[in-house]
């Protein structure tokens, strides 16, 4: 426990500040530019809410400035260059002073939050990062803030717009390619979109959203995470057929004594909230015995949706300091986690074939919910949705099942997210 | 502007004030049970996060215990009891000591709100009721904290569970008694619904939005508000057949120099984020240029949702103390206010009758963006959704379509609100 966090109720000290409030800036591309014109544009609301007027006393780019001279001047500084280093000194040099630091760098955080959060306890520096998870979304605000004694269960996030869009594109009836192609042209997918269709981006995500909400250290390396460059036509078709909505989820939950933070394509019930969830939009959905959930949604990126989500935290480190994250607890990381699935397997046209796939299914302790045949000859498949069961043993019945001679290929299964409190 | 709102990004002075917080509690009803008990159980979590453990220094119930003596106790007072008096005056006396007060009252802070954000800033105490609105959904930290400098032009809500349960069920197919009769069995409405179904509940709840989220000051006869009681079955399947939802929306937005906070049913397209709201659900969308639209969603009530609520308001008043509302602005509210309306109209089963419809909407400026013809003979009727318009348009033009002699009664008109940004 921090010495920072205990503080009576009282409003903060009537003593005025004048003057202005000195903003560093550190990177001026896309966010850091939207960032310094809409800080002019506020400054007056600002200096209303505060009686100090915020101004930018130095901004680095890659061509000009000195951090150091940044630092001296600097109340706060806006971390925006991102990336690890020299981010990552920046901010340490910055917490070190006690200084506030606003970053919106998940890279940093997920690689090493620990140092930071170390940095700010021992400075008793303001530490704000909204826009790193969520864009605008005050996902990480609600848990520290408002949720912070609410002992929650689960965390299930849509933390990739990009891949939301695609995803979105390929339940209207494109395929993988078509779909990416359209969300490069449309500016939501890099060249190289490596980082958002293989899950990793949303896994940094889900690794700080996990260590806010239980307080347990996450690094990529714990995630298991899976994209959705895999992902055929045909399973939004069934989809569809089911009333279900295909979904790049993370999710992050306590389980028994230990945590399991994960990202993968899940097929979403209707009623699900984040079911409804489409183009390029995020959404977290937060659950706890107390609060039953909350979901929230909004645009997942944009320059000036996550400039605003800056500024919102350099409002709020001046006017209401919250105590940096909590020395991190120590819980195991779960790896067999239970799931219902939906599984498509591509199987010989004739007689006894189902009978054959759900006692293999039956063999491994595993109960089909329901079950559709489709297709002819070498085309026919069975495609089901089981109810719950641990990872471990649908691996094994899937291995098991394209041993089968009746079976043409390898399953493919994908996760299936029941809505818990509709 | 607060003496209180300067200061420092620097973190709370490290000095630890050992021992206890003395929470004084007011009312002992459903939240307040609950609420008591919750303290109890998040105790030790509280004190890890502020260094001092919470207790219950006194409880205020119709039969037993004094305020003053609580007061006299409590560093902090929780006001559970609703109602405006005595409530008003224990709000006021506990500010004026300068001790931190969290109400879920959304009655007092409609009426009397203004004194109370006065109180706060004279003397500094921390005044917090996120409880009052949209139950666990931390909707009035997210506007006064993230978004307070972030130019909000308009908010849409769906903060009444009661109502939004009922409009569910009747688009089931369910009448309205039947509706609400269900309502009532499953503890949704009260055994005099009136608050609820007249949408007098959730007038209360948007007008404390509204000063939050605009500055200005506005109490319950500020606001025009339309309840669910007069909804038919009709309204519902045509909703259906359009793809749209029928719910009871409270908006409150900026229109030119004036703003408008409204309440009544309304028809949202499936795209709109509160179409998707089901059950004794709230939901709450906040736009901005800024920040495109956030939406958050979930329990509207409960005891243990509401206690949640109120903790979460008492931890943050320990660590994390915000400014109060700060001094009112003046801007006159809009009663004349643009929106698509989808309008009802029973009509003569004869040639020409669609030609005269059209017509007088024509000639009120009104241009029809559908129309289907329903029903034959005595039960011939047109269902049109129109592009936007003025209300004093809209009533005007259905007031000569009602003096019609193709016209067989009042039209029904009821407002169609698209989604701007998907």
């Amino acid at each position: 426990m921090s010495a920072s966090g205990a503080r009576s109720p009282q409003a903060p000290a009537a003593t005025k500040a004048a003057g202005t409030v000195a903003v560093g800036l550190l990177g001026h591309g896309t966010v850091g530019s939207a960032f310094a014109r809409l800080l002019a544009e506020q400054a007056p609301q600002i200096e209303l809410q505060t009686g100090r007027r915020p101004a930018l006393c130095g901004v680095l780019t890659r061509s000009q400035g000195s951090f150091e001279e940044i630092l001296e001047r600097a109340e706060v500084v806006v971390e925006l260059i991102g990336g690890i280093e020299p981010a990552r000194r920046y901010a340490l040099q910055t917490l070190a002073k006690g200084k506030a630091l606003i970053t919106a760098n998940k890279q940093l955080l997920c690689a090493h939050g620990e140092e930071l959060y170390e940095a700010a306890r021992a400075s008793g520096a303001q530490l704000r990062f909204e826009a790193a998870v969520a864009g605008v979304i005050p996902v990480i605000r609600v848990i520290r803030e408002a949720l912070s004694c609410a002992s929650l269960e689960r965390v299930h996030g849509i933390v990739n717009g990009t891949t939301n869009y695609i995803l979105t594109e390929m339940a209207a009836g494109r395929t993988y390619a078509e779909a990416l192609a359209k969300a490069q042209a449309a500016g939501y997918a890099e060249a190289d979109p490596s980082d958002d269709v293989t899950g990793r981006d949303a896994a940094a995500k889900m690794a700080i959203l996990a260590r806010l909400a239980f307080g347990v250290p996450i690094t990529l390396e714990d995630v298991r995470y899976e994209g959705i460059e895999h992902l055929a036509p045909d399973d939004l078709s069934y989809a569809k057929e089911f009333d279900l909505s295909l979904k790049l989820v993370g999710t992050a939950e306590r389980l028994g004594e230990g945590i399991s933070v994960r990202v993968h394509p899940a097929f979403l019930y209707a009623n699900h909230p984040l079911a409804s969830v489409s183009g390029p939009f995020n959404a977290v959905t937060v659950e706890s015995s107390q609060i039953t959930e909350i979901t929230m949604s909004g645009p997942g990126a944009g320059g000036i949706q996550t400039a605003a989500a800056v500024l919102g935290d350099l409002l709020s480190a001046l006017t209401s300091p919250i105590p940096p994250p909590p020395p991190p607890l120590r819980l195991p990381v779960v790896e067999d986690v239970e799931s219902a699935y939906y599984l498509h397997v591509e199987v010989a046209d004739r007689p006894g074939v189902l009978a054959e796939v759900a006692g293999v299914l039956g063999a491994h302790g595993i109960s089909i919910k329901s079950v559709v045949q489709r297709g002819l000859g070498a085309n026919a498949r069975l495609v089901m949705v089981t109810h719950r069961t641990r990872s471990s043993r649908l691996e094994a019945a899937s291995a098991a099942l394209g041993r089968l001679a009746s079976v043409r290929s390898k399953p493919r299964a994908i996760a299936v997210i029941e809505e818990e409190f509709n």
